[in-house]
């Protein structure tokens, strides 16, 4: 019988880019599957963000992490191959928290079944996380009106992506903030935004300025960073900030500090954080509001793709130094 | 005919503590009172930290500055000494945005007759700003719950004092930040907060966990300074912090950064800030909220009395120091 390689967190990352050994790869015995349990080949990882969370120490962070010496956690799709599972038969296509291995054996939770005629990669990158996390911070958080306008950091990032395509299509004047002009082209001229403002250019306040000329209604923030403080100070009264994520602080030791609150007072604005661990029992509802948006050609996505399990642990440095194009996956 | 002194608003603070060279007391011919109108003579003015606010240039602001070479700004209570308005007469006790003067003259647009048989110190120390903004930020910001722990800052102070009470009534583990032992003491002692901090003492944090042993659930936010940071991180999940003055910042030229999101993700806070002047319309309930705490004995109050028109100008700095005990009030 084969065995499952499976690649094991063994310390936690103190800031710096993720180097290789924090993890072990690992041969081990493939699982034997027992009564109410199926065996599923993993297919396609999806690499996250929010993998930095649960890799981090903090035990106030909204999910335990991952503990020393365990399978790394992320999400993916793959195929039941062998099943004592009465609801699970083999060949089903099959979505869930498989984690950094090619062989995932379940009992059930926490897996679903696919059956949208899509890609892999389309499924990952639109109907799972960053999907449900786009239309829950911008739509439950965010409360955003016809006529706004939304500034999204991380612009061309798998969820930063979405929130501004969702907020195109209801109305909102939208301007993206990304780190390279090729995904400031692609989210003006493919995506749709009515701006783009790279944070590495110059005269970032002019570019607000100009691009946000009626003020800033709403706020969703991926990556913290120095244009933080500058979109802050253009916010309109009872301005909503949705935070979600702030990869700029992630490979900090100490995370760089936020604006005042003095413009949380004379504007009266909102600044609101979410993670999706709190809202995945409201998964059918977030995927019922998506569904439409998607179904009307609204929603493009691409997919960076590496290949080979080992490439997963490189490829969370993308997040970092943005090289990516797209939705990271690994295809396995 | 006596005339009407008043102090006009003549140059704006630019940082650092407030010089009288802002200021010019100036003499002014007695209004004659026209049909609809009617005449206050002022008893007792109102100082708050709001006025820091209305003197700032920031068009941004709340509620639009007070005009340069305009009568300063400030919340008083009077008795109409003459009347062409047919809903005021001679002798009525009445409450209102009366500014820096003797003399009020008005068409009754935002004037409020007081039937409370109490003394003027105690109507300016809680039935007027102070009570709305505690009442307001407390309940329909903050959403207590009972059983949680509140921190507030500035909490000898005019809203503070009351946030406290209000949410001590309510069941909640009630924490105060203050600057001055006496505070301590008195809020502890005389008001029955659970705890007193005073933040210019050693180890805040290791106060902070002693005092807050289960966390912090919402943080009533009325100073800023260092123990800002030292709060958020030991909020819990959901936290609520309510932004309501930064007093620590308002005579800086560059307010001080605020915390990091990083916890606003992680604990999934929401950071609210709130003026009154969007609740004035609310005022009728917030009184009906606040009244039975009062007329139940739950709600102490003390006023720190200044005298004379001109020690307004000098009595600001008082909200910097820390020196004054209790509402601060200018006695005409």
């Amino acid at each position: 019988m084969t065995t499952n390689t499976a690649i094991n967190l063994i310390k936690r990352p103190s800031g710096g880019p993720i180097n290789a050994d924090l993890f072990a790869v690992v041969e081990k015995e493939m699982p034997g599957v027992g009564a109410g349990e199926f065996l599923v080949k993993q297919n396609h990882m999806s690499l996250d963000p929010a993998m930095f969370g649960w890799m981090s120490p903090d035990t106030n962070s909204y999910i335990p992490p991952v503990a020393l010496g365990d399978v790394m956690r992320s999400s993916g799709i793959g195929e039941v191959i062998e099943s004592k599972h009465p609801d699970f038969k083999v060949g089903d296509r099959v979505m869930g928290m498989m984690g950094w291995q090619h062989y995932f054996l379940s009992n059930g939770q926490g897996v679903n079944k696919v059956d949208a005629p899509l890609p892999d990669e389309a499924i990952l990158s639109i109907f799972a996380l960053p999907g449900l996390t786009a239309t829950q911070g911008l739509f439950n958080v965010g409360k955003p009106k016809k006529g706004e306008t939304i500034i999204v950091t991380g612009a061309a990032g798998s969820v930063g992506s979405i929130v501004g395509q969702l907020a195109k299509a209801d109305g909102l004047h939208v301007i993206g903030v990304v780190g390279r002009d090729e995904k400031a082209d692609w989210i003006v001229n493919e995506l749709g935004f009515d701006a783009a403002i790279n944070y590495k250019s110059d005269d970032l306040d002019g570019q607000l300025a100009r691009y946000a000329a009626n003020g800033i209604d709403l706020y969703f923030e991926n990556t913290g960073g120095p244009i933080q403080n500058l979109i802050v100070e253009r916010m309109n009264a009872h301005g909503r900030v949705v935070v979600c994520g702030l990869i700029a602080d992630y490979d900090k030791e100490v995370a760089s500090p936020g604006p005042s609150w003095i413009n949380v007072i004379k504007r009266r604005l909102t600044i609101q954080g979410f993670t999706m661990p709190d809202h995945f029992h409201e998964a059918p509802a977030l995927l019922e509001k998506l569904t439409p948006y998607v179904m009307a050609g609204k929603i493009k996505h691409r997919s960076h793709v590496i290949e080979g399990l080992e490439s997963a642990i490189e490829g969370l440095n993308l997040f970092f130094t943005g090289e990516n194009k797209g939705k990271l996956i690994v295809k396995l």
